[in-house]
């Protein structure tokens, strides 16, 4: 699929021209970065779905000072994730807030998502399941979503940084796009995948339990930064390329 | 060092009761789960130390129902997160709530503080940073401290699932105990060891933009659970020891 042709198949699925935006913004954005397993082969994806309720609209159902939970509603994740996205950039927390996301599914590019948010000064952290592809290390059932932890930081020049890290040795997204094998779908790390394999569980739990609906869910952390470190790691770090950072 | 000489030998630091004993069940846990790095070598090593405040107490700083900031105050961290923990347990957020904690150094077994929080009914996450000591899997100099993140989800079953995974491939603890060489303090993963290089950074600056000192500090989450996934996961998981279980 050409890049040009990703408002077009999105709105040929039945979406209205906001949430094809939205969607066509995500998608395009993941492609450039390379994440081709969550880029334009994804619209490829919705097309084979049976069905897709696309006047679906995600819903904030608590709206607290330091707490917020949203319920997908039918929506895609994508769509949940970017309302979500901008309530929060729309009214920051005081100091912080965390945002409990129920029927979120498919969210994407996580990194994608906290992006926009340190973008817009906040420091974010996100983590969201997904189907259970990940077995322990030693064999066994797959126990755990890849269940990326997302992590951005905002900073004064102008460029955040965003680590965004699947627990998948390969992201399911890269095996749906025909780069991996479904077999090199495991923990990350070789010989010391437990250390992932544990994140990957403990973040599955993260969400399971602090999601009050059955399904996939995403957790979101939001806060006001009150420093400002990202400049000096950067005049650490050289010439190195840090994560978020496009490459040269 | 024997165990029963963790007590005496701490009091002969010229710590008081309560620190003794918050200090020795910190030590005394780790050594019996193995995590020798996090235990009584760590009594050596404080023995070691020129000066210690025994007399220094943590303060709260700023406490909100959503957020909360703590100052180590010249104490050990391992003091600062004993007093955290027991003031969240002691008045658990009505959803959710995050501490900053400043000056809060060394944390020690991140997992033994997050898992009394789950033994309380509440779900935590904790991160905490530590000398730079990691650096970038292509080389250079050191960016980012091992950085743990702990995870812990209470269960109805008694039976908290606790990961503590830390980024680097061993634990500085482990160097400090003999049991790995420095050159071996890199980012765990081998050929994918960019990924928790990224989690690394991506906690650091968590830790550095949230906290407003210079210096070592943590950052914790805690949250009630709206639900209890974990016996659902131990019955799929079967025979498979999950994180945070003792070895059979």
């Amino acid at each position: 699929m050409r890049p040009e042709e990703a408002r077009p198949r999105l709105a040929a699925l039945g979406f209205g021209p906001e949430d094809t935006e939205t969607l066509a913004a995500h998608f395009l954005d993941a492609e450039a970065r390379g994440q081709l397993g969550h880029g334009l082969s994804r619209i490829e994806w919705l097309e084979t779905w049976e069905a897709i309720d696309t006047g679906a609209r995600p819903h904030r159902v608590v709206a607290e000072a330091g707490y917020e939970r949203w319920d997908g509603n039918g929506a895609l994740g994508y769509l949940t994730l970017g309302a979500v996205v901008a309530a929060q950039l729309a009214a920051p927390p005081e100091r912080a807030r965390l945002a409990v996301c129920s029927n979120t599914f498919p969210t994407g590019s996580l990194g994608y998502w906290v992006r926009q948010l340190a973008d817009g000064g906040l420091v974010a952290l996100l983590t969201a399941t997904s189907p259970r592809r990940l077995g322990p290390p030693g064999g066994g059932e797959p126990l755990a979503g890849t269940n990326p932890l997302a992590i951005a930081v905002p900073s004064s020049d102008g460029r955040p940084i965003v680590a965004d890290v699947s627990m998948g040795a390969v992201t399911y997204g890269a095996v749906l796009a025909g780069h991996a094998q479904p077999e090199e779908l495991v923990p990350f790390g070789g010989p010391q995948a437990h250390k992932a394999f544990a994140l990957a569980v403990g973040l599955q739990l993260v969400v399971d339990a602090l999601n009050p609906a059955d399904g996939f869910g995403a957790v979101l952390l939001v806060a006001r930064p009150e420093a400002d470190p990202v400049p000096a790691l950067r005049e650490l770090a050289g010439v190195v390329r840090l994560p978020g950072d496009r490459s040269a």
